[in-house]
């Protein structure tokens, strides 16, 4: 919800000469996406998000983003598709910060999910993953179990004045995580980040997967953990065993799962809610009180880190062995 | 820079199905426009803008508004025109909230302005000024002369603190205002709001004229006096009177100025920096520190309104009589 990067004519006019996409119609700020400035742009030709990076984004990992995204699209996965520029190059600049356009993906996120969303995303990240078993970039999980503990520090001293004893909890379930984390699993591009906001829909069909800001190299599962959070909670807290069933299922008509990922499963729904409830929680602490954007509450993934604590194991996940 | 109010799958569903525009493809929240909640809505058929009106848009103002852009629109000025539904009814809800849906203009608004611009404004504005002649509909100007005192006496006590002596100049400026303004000018629809970022423009052509949610009934002369402010002053504050007399010799090719109103046109100026220069101020002192959008530089305008009280007649804004 910012825009943070104003585009001026001239620089919109210089931007757009250096692409074959035609006379530029419409430039449209658009709300959505906390971390960069993006606009919707408008040709006599077609529609493109143009993406101006902030500071949040690394500058040495764009290259990566943007030959994944190349490289999914090539492989049938529908996501936005980077746009060269007439030298071939897709990273380029706008007031001094990177810039990329890509294509435009129709569809709507959905706001309320239903199972068949559910269905339609393990498809889809079933094919994502296979998609990138050939990608030859790589890029390390920076927000996976080693970083916890350094995430959490800064702000571990104030942990309790968002809930009671919330302190102590965090350093016992880091330390535990740490212990149990596996040493391999079935291993790829996962995209990290594939909350409800990030897949698009026309009636009930994925239309497309976006933002791709987040991915990186971990387990197959953890993304899988990733999508249970996101997916199958309903706004209550209640964990809905219904969309999870559709979800897996889906996923594994795709890619089968191993005996070791299923036994992992509980662990890695811990661990990706610990990731959330940790940057959650940092932003929550350190955004002002009357900041326009409120911050997201970290103690929504803090009941889903104790629900999947008393997980036993995949069945309660909806998953046959 | 806001969307206040999220639109719900079923929501979206249910509005949409009240019209005829054919099979949603895309919605996106916008972030430009700080009043309402803004959306691109995108359907098979065409391109629309979905508006939700919070809370500073009153209620019984809607009808005003819409019947005007209607108004015009049928009068061949360039505006967004409220698409009515089935049942011919253009004012709705979503969430509770007053919405209407209007077409969606091409173009791009002018990040910086040139003369030729401001002659096509100018032409723009004229032409609004005519086409709103015939139109039945009326509303007091409730942000003019009579409503300045009122809204500076809240934050009186505090002006000082933005500027040392700030409070004693507008309370004698607004006495000022007060003793002169105009009785009677050629009067009728104005847009009053008319900045940079309401009129769109492909490549230099005007596209449209958008937001008219502060219009009313009005001097004429002001609605241009607001132009001259937010059109023909630099980012360093000097007046430029080549872009003055683009707009105002465009102007007055399509309806030609009275004495009085050129007599009235640094008075109005004077009027005109005030109203946003107050509004403004309010945002400023009622506004948290470390609040995501910043509130805009109320001096600004009072350099506006310094400017204008030093003028001795329309020559200086390259008006001839």
């Amino acid at each position: 919800m910012a825009v943070y990067t104003e585009i001026g004519d001239e620089e919109l006019r210089a931007f757009v000469a250096q692409y074959d996409i035609g006379q530029v119609s419409s430039l449209i700020a658009i709300a959505e996406g906390v971390e960069n400035s993006n606009y919707l742009l408008i040709t006599d030709r077609d529609r493109y998000i143009l993406t101006i990076y902030e500071k949040r984004v690394r500058r040495a990992d764009l290259p990566y983003f943007l030959n994944l995204m190349t490289h999914l699209a090539a492989r049938g996965v529908a996501c936005p598709v980077p746009v060269a520029a007439r030298d071939g190059v897709a990273l380029r600049e706008i007031a001094g910060k990177p810039t990329a356009m890509v294509t435009f993906l129709k569809g709507v996120w959905p706001r309320r999910v239903w199972p068949e969303h559910c269905q339609a995303l393990g498809h889809a990240l079933a094919a994502l993953h296979l998609a990138g078993q050939d990608f030859t970039g790589a890029r390390a999980n920076d927000l996976s179990v080693a970083s916890w503990r350094g995430l959490f520090a800064p702000v571990a001293g104030r942990a309790d004045t968002v809930k009671a004893g919330l302190a102590g909890e965090l350093d016992g379930e880091i330390a535990a995580l740490e212990a149990d984390w596996p040493e391999a699993l079935p291993s790829g591009v996962i995209h990290a980040d594939l909350f409800p906001d990030n897949v698009f829909f026309e009636n009930n069909d994925l239309t497309g997967v976006i933002d791709f800001y987040f991915a990186c190299d971990d387990f197959f599962a953890y993304d899988i953990a990733v999508c249970l959070n996101a997916w199958c909670f309903e706004p209550d807290g209640a964990f809905n065993i219904t969309k999870a069933r559709h979800l897996l299922r889906a996923y594994r008509e795709r890619r089968p799962f191993s005996p070791e990922e299923l036994d992992a499963l509980p662990l890695l729904c811990r661990g990706a809610a610990m990731r959330f409830l940790l940057t959650r929680l940092v932003d929550w602490l350190t955004t002002p009180d009357n900041a326009l954007v409120k911050p997201k509450d970290p103690l929504e993934y803090l009941d889903k880190l104790r629900f999947h604590r008393a997980v036993s194991g995949p069945g309660e996940y909806g998953l046959d062995r």
